[in-house]
């Protein structure tokens, strides 16, 4: 990396503590709807602040808008960045040490709601950019800017956005949200995300709860439930639903070979949940394998009938269970849905009903992608150690809208370590990760700018 | 009946209501450890008013105390009332039209929680002994009352209360707790209850909730329970604990016989509770003797994870239900509740917690008991209609503890009618009923002390 860009971005943290200062210190709770719009053009003006020309574009169906940028660079190859400027709510708020909307420093942390998922993330994009402008006079290739304002709810009108909007986001590459360090401080690269189908099955029966002598002759819609549930997954963890697995691509030699490389996780999850074991008895590579390469479906919730301490003998006339199914590729979540449905009508559970939450499809980017050796080796040339380059994630979000609809590459240059506390109180960053984050992005730029354009697109879906 | 007795009872409704009012301003609310005591003492006066020695009696490991009160009569045939003092709790308040503890009178009604289930059956026995008292000098046969204080908690100290007091409770025959008209106003005569066997079920794996994306890897409780419950029972209703029919006792052709006799009640509860129809697809008889006669398991609530509006995607570590069983002759909530923990066991739900809640066991008297006859022909004097004869209700209560731990049968012979609205807001007597219900009482008893002994004993457990 041009050393002068090295000390300019190591010299720069304190504009960047007042940048997260502003952005942090800017409530936006998609849940509460609380700050959306305001956030939005705060986010833009920062954008501007740091040369970077930028808007705000609505999204389809009255959605949180998405705030776009984009600079052009000596290079044409073009690095598009997806961001969010929502947060998940702070509550509890009574387990913050400070309040969450007044970020605040200690011992070389600093915390906030959002300042990591993913305020921070976005102040260090910034911050390299300010860098390499202030020092070069121009980026070395092209950026653009997409931070969504609806992430943490589970982006309901990107798809329609971005299909509404390719040529606008078009770009070779795309680094994601998220992504930095592990426990043992080496950078991560993750390469995709699991797809999730989230729905609530509601069992009706009669107009009103009953005295539960009636149980010998009134439909119960607990034992429906409970009975339809079953014939979702059995005990041995394998989807009954037909078709389930039918889609599902079998793991690439490169991502096991993936896998191997990457530290175990299970002993300290074992312990910090106080569990014997895990389901199917995995352990090591094997557990890692299970994890972020197989679909599964989860219950999230269920409730129905008496739930207070003590007896009541009731038959309840309602049920209903939250349930998610977390999808691979190529497994699409409308198909898993209609499967479902059919499923379901075909084991008499006709009655029972499916309420649609979220849907989103898996994404990954190939391994042997020469993106990821790019980012990779960016990151070999920061942090002074060989990456770990993560197949996939196990959780959701809109990557597909990236790797599938726009076919662009994907993969992670973040900010984050462990103790992050994202989605919980006491959200925070650490000084040295976030430089480091923000040295790894324009290192990626730089490297970005070398790059011999027909390299990048060679080798996407193979 | 002494047409002098008929008359006494007749001009006698002024002073029960007196009675009723006392009896029914004093709460007495088990659940809420609210009056107990000196609605015991209360109830206690009452009886020795009406001339029968009456004492306070307390129950096992602290129990709510029974009230037991005695008189003798011409014959030495003795029968004893099965009565409680204590009553359900009258929420939700709001409901009511006037307050639940201020007996008042509208339209030849009186509204009182409890005044039906069950103090109005106790003021009516004591009408009726008062009146047989006042013309005759002396009763035609010999009372005892058993006033227990815990049935709406399910008894639990009231087996080992009867098996210690045997010699104290002995008697001939049984008159139980409540029992009335029917919606034609068919007097009606019930001669069993079924059994219960209250559990909750618990599923418990890490130490606290997780993401839901590792639902691939940590056992979630919630599908642990609801695989358990689908081997409790299919979907045809069958349960399929090894062993659950063993004991059942199948019905005898004077329980099928009397179950042709009675009214069908199906069609009213299908428009009440606004369901196309039943389980299994029963009607009129098949639906009563699949209602009263098989025994059956329900869910009363299950509970885990999230159940607030809209998604949170989360695996969590604990997941309840309560179950209960319904059990008939010669089922024993004991040996059921052993049987569940087997089947468990060797269904690989070996981690899943039975809590205990309640038991109590079935009991039904003989149609063709002698006692049955007298209890139905003395309706029939009062009523002038033929009683409906119920081999059994389909609720449960400690009647086992006559039926079998003492030996004696029993048959009701009460004041309610079915808008009573028991455990509801705006519980009521009706006064036709009500001295309706005392009449019958004298009518019994009289029958009673005209009886030959022998008869009475040698039909019992044939």
């Amino acid at each position: 990396m041009d050393p002068r860009v090295k000390a300019a971005i190591e010299g720069s943290l304190d504009e960047s503590i007042r940048d997260l200062q502003r952005l942090c210190h800017q409530p936006s709770v998609g849940a509460q709807n609380w700050g959306i719009l305001e956030c939005a053009q705060l986010m833009r003006d920062l954008l501007q602040e740091a040369g970077v020309s930028a808007r705000i574009l609505p999204t389809p169906n009255k959605g949180n808008p998405v705030v776009y940028g984009e600079l052009k660079g000596t290079s044409s190859n073009t690095l598009i960045f997806y961001d969010h400027y929502d947060v998940q709510p702070a509550e509890p708020l009574e387990l913050w040490e400070t309040p969450p909307f007044e970020p605040a420093i200690r011992e070389n942390r600093m915390y906030a709601r959002g300042i990591s998922d993913d305020k921070g993330h976005i102040v260090a994009r910034l911050a390299a950019i300010k860098a390499l402008l202030r020092v070069q006079g121009r980026l070395p290739c092209s950026v653009k800017f997409c931070i969504e304002g609806a992430e943490e709810m589970g982006s309901p009108n990107f798809v329609p956005f971005v299909e509404q909007n390719k040529q606008l986001l078009k770009a070779d590459v795309c680094i994601w949200e998220a992504g930095g360090v592990n426990w043992e401080g080496r950078p991560t690269v993750n390469l995709g995300m699991k797809g999730i189908l989230y729905v609530e099955l509601e069992a009706r029966t009669a107009n009103r709860d009953s005295h539960s002598s009636w149980g010998t002759v009134v439909a119960n819609p607990a034992w429906r439930l409970a009975w339809a549930l079953s014939t979702l997954k059995d005990q041995d963890e394998n989807l009954l639903i037909p078709g389930f697995y039918d889609d599902v691509r079998p793991p690439l030699p490169l991502e096991i070979d993936a896998i191997s490389r990457m530290p175990d996780e299970d002993e300290e999850l074992r312990q910090s949940l106080q569990v014997e074991g895990f389901l199917k008895g995995v352990r090591g590579k094997e557990f890692l394998r299970r994890h972020l390469l197989e679909p599964t479906c989860n219950i999230c919730g269920i409730e129905s009938g008496y739930t207070g301490s003590g007896t009541k003998t009731v038959l309840p006339h309602w049920a209903k269970a939250k349930i998610d199914f977390r999808l691979v590729p190529n497994q699409r979540y409308e198909d898993i849905l209609d499967k479902l449905r059919r499923h379901l009508d075909s084991k008499r559970f006709a009655d029972i009903k499916i309420n649609y939450s979220d849907g989103e499809n898996p994404g990954r980017t190939p391994i042997d992608h020469p993106w990821v050796r790019l980012v990779a080796d960016a990151a070999m040339e920061v942090y002074g150690s060989e990456p770990v380059i993560i197949p996939t994630n196990a959780g959701s979000g809109p990557i597909h809208c990236f790797t599938d609809i726009l076919g662009i590459p994907v993969a992670t240059c973040g900010i984050g370590y462990p103790e992050s506390r994202i989605h919980a109180p006491n959200e925070n960053i650490q000084f040295d990760y976030f430089t480091k984050g923000v040295l790894h992005t324009a290192a990626v730029m730089e490297r970005l700018g070398n790059l011999n354009k027909t390299t990048l697109t060679e080798n996407l879906h193979h």
